[in-house]
């Protein structure tokens, strides 16, 4: 890519005119903070400039500026993204939605029309004041927002049953790489006039627009959920259990941690896990109390026919609740332990035993340890690579390890990510998932909303691809 | 458009070698019910072939020839389109996929890998075979086949607490327009690998590529429903219990039928339905038998805060499933009474008493009766205007009536069409809902797609819009 974004940054000046330096950050150390996400990419850039925006106005302005002049535009939610993709790219725009957090329920329509920059568990907490319920959870749902959940259709640990982000919605405001704002769906729950744009913006990870407004559909509040806890001698008893569940129940959690994990979050916590066991399995179910405790009763039975080795069943929410914390706590937890390479791949469920017993022989061979986290009734695994940045041999072979995940994960049919998105850690991956036609479609895609690739570039799709004449 | 489809079609032969006389029909008597869709769009233009493919290959081998030649391309599934998405164009080929109907599930992973030419209830009968569900449920569900289904994304009764067909398609194989294959998703529950080009396919009326095949997920069988059929002195009433019970709570399903489809019902039925009610609902719960009780105990409560004239509930499926076919043979029963003309037009659930009293004054201003059904819960009505053919200036009333209904729906803040998509029929309609700039994004991912525009060229979007210059 020839990209000389420097080209328009000597007139940031007149960007400054039109928002205010409020708005506008041009100050290296201010800027620091906007240069990583939580995959803390060493490629890097420093921006030109920061726009804190706080309207579909602000954000049109800044792509409107940037567009024509071929700066870089890289929409920025909570930071918590885990692949890179809000990287800032060197001379661009970080476009930050910290300041657009506004949330509206609307109760009558059971939706909510909500900013990118509200934080999950914000529009949680107000759709409970309304009795209703977002179900999307990603582990961080404390600490990422709603825009970076769209712009990865991220997942969650309550997916198993209720679906992931897509499913949640009904439309969108979205500006265009030309500047203009455009209003895709909206709270109607059917609508089929025109291509289905709304889900094509979701999970394109800013490099198609940048969405400032968001309609999500909600449902009524969860009930309390029956948990079942069961800890198995081995990885395969772990994944049977895991495939014999999901093939005859619809389980709300069905949640997967292996022995590392477990040491680590029983470090952590002193909660008397089990630290000989091969992997854990975090069940629950939602269903009313009566028909739960038949639910959980034959998980129970399932897991037992699989060798658990201990079983432990509760329908008090609170006593549940701990071992959901102990589970979305797994990744700090193992971070402990040093700096982590964070995989996210998923696979057919058929094949969750094969891609975590490879896991385990990849950790063998490349002598780094990987802890294996899953949201296992999905396929959809997060090992986590430990290695001590200090030590630059197992850096190296933590990173080849990271690479030897992906592979096996496309040799067993299944997806280099599953949630996080490809963002820029993963993009050298990506031809080698999708195959060259499905990725020469997204090209075209990309090409025919943003011919100049000033949106999230770099990230996704290699812009060398984007050129013209390519 | 300057198309000049007749340009190709001497080479038929061509065609016809490659496939066999079997599998082309080129007689202009065999070709005649390719033409229409339930739509019978007077339009409809003698096509220079049907192909009945049989595989992938065959698609491939149409679409090539098909391709550079400029040759229109229209697919076709079952035939059962209500809005002209399978109208013939002249000189063009029908795609008929009415042989491609294998079904495959996979009872492991919960899913089924299907051909586009199997009817939904086939689906649902294999699936069953397993204990399992595939939920959407269009009222045609008996005639309809699964590939027009994803072509227009389409919506049933069930959708009301289990989505629509786009929640449940996991992957896609796609023709594309110069006859390359591209496999898109899979098996996998999650993945967010690119952008989600599964879901941009689905819905989009055969405009974009070709599915030859697709992986379904499904969800363990549903329980046993308890249905309750309430009926109300006036439009408001009813539509006012329909807010009440959707602000609330998720029935399985949560339909409408007005006075004249209930005397069209009671006509066709004799089952004894209240000739004198203004409105009927028939609303199910499929939760476990006592929690269903109490869910239909409190719609039954929120049905008499509204003034309903009659309430019944059972929790005999088989006496409960009476009123669904009732609800079901709607169409048919109101056929019955004239031609018709069937609307889709949909809106936020709060504007859904002024859609349906806005439809009651539209009818009596235009002296056209307009039968009204609706999938309440989703705001999503099926507005039937009744005329006798032979009477053309009621048949004039009926057109001018057909658009001031979408007219009223996009005032109200709704959508033209909200299952059954937009096909030849609802086209002069469509910039005015999706608006300029909506519309122009469609063009611009038509164009990038299907540069030649042979893919199903005059449905959903005008050919004069997708020149090179416009």
């Amino acid at each position: 890519m020839t990209q000389t974004p420097t080209q328009g940054t000597q007139d940031l000046q007149e960007l400054i005119d039109a928002l205010g330096t409020e708005k506008v950050i041009t100050d290296p150390a201010s800027m620091d903070k906007y240069r990583w996400d939580r995959a803390h990419d060493p490629d890097a850039g420093m921006p030109a400039a920061v726009v804190r925006a706080q309207s579909t106005d602000d954000v049109q302005t800044v792509v409107r500026f940037a567009s024509g002049r071929r700066i870089p535009v890289v929409p920025r939610g909570a930071g918590s993204g885990l692949s890179g993709g809000s990287t800032a790219v060197a001379g661009g725009i970080v476009l930050a939605m910290e300041q657009m957090r506004d949330i509206r329920i609307e109760p009558l329509t059971r939706t909510a029309v909500v900013q990118p920059g509200a934080f999950n568990a914000e529009v949680k907490a107000a759709a409970a004041e309304h009795g209703l319920w977002y179900p999307p959870d990603p582990s961080s749902f404390e600490i990422c927002s709603i825009g970076g959940n769209i712009a990865t259709n991220a997942g969650g640990l309550c997916c198993v049953k209720y679906g992931v982000t897509t499913d949640y919605v009904l439309g969108l405001t979205v500006v265009l790489a030309d500047g203009r704002a455009v209003q895709l769906g909206g709270p109607r729950l059917k609508d089929v006039a025109g291509l289905d744009l709304t889900k094509l913006f979701i999970g394109s990870e800013g490099t198609l627009g940048v969405i400032t407004e968001i309609t999500l559909r909600l449902i009524p509040a969860q009930r309390p959920p029956t948990t079942l806890v069961a800890t198995f001698p081995t990885l395969d008893d772990s994944t049977a259990a895991v495939l014999a569940i999901s093939s005859q129940m619809r389980p709300s959690m069905l949640e997967f941690m292996d022995n590392p994990t477990i040491n680590a979050v029983e470090d952590a916590t002193k909660m008397g896990l089990d630290r000989e066991a091969a992997a854990m399995l975090v069940v629950q179910s939602d269903e009313p109390a009566e028909f739960a405790a038949e639910e959980i009763a034959a998980i129970e039975k399932l897991c037992q026919q699989h060798n658990a080795s201990e079983v432990f069943a509760t329908s008090d929410p609170e006593e549940g609740e701990a071992f959901v914390v102990a589970r979305r706590m797994a990744i700090p937890a193992v971070e402990q332990k040093g700096s982590l390479l964070l995989e996210d791949v998923g696979v057919p469920l058929p094949r969750l035993g094969d891609l975590v017993s490879g896991i385990a022989e990849i950790s063998q061979r490349r002598e780094v340890v990987i802890a294996v986290i899953a949201h296992a009734g999905d396929g959809n695994t997060h090992p986590l690579l430990v290695f001590d940045p200090a030590d630059e041999d197992q850096a190296q072979r933590a990173h080849t390890a990271y690479g030897e995940v992906m592979d096996l994960a496309i040799e067993l049919g299944g997806t280099i990510t599953g949630e996080h998105g490809v963002g820029r850690l993963k993009r050298p991956w990506l031809a080698d998932y999708l195959g060259e036609d499905a990725l020469e479609l997204n090209h075209r895609i990309k090409k025919a909303l943003d011919p100049e690739n000033i949106l999230n570039p770099g990230a996704v799709l290699d812009p060398a691809a984007l050129t013209d004449n390519a």
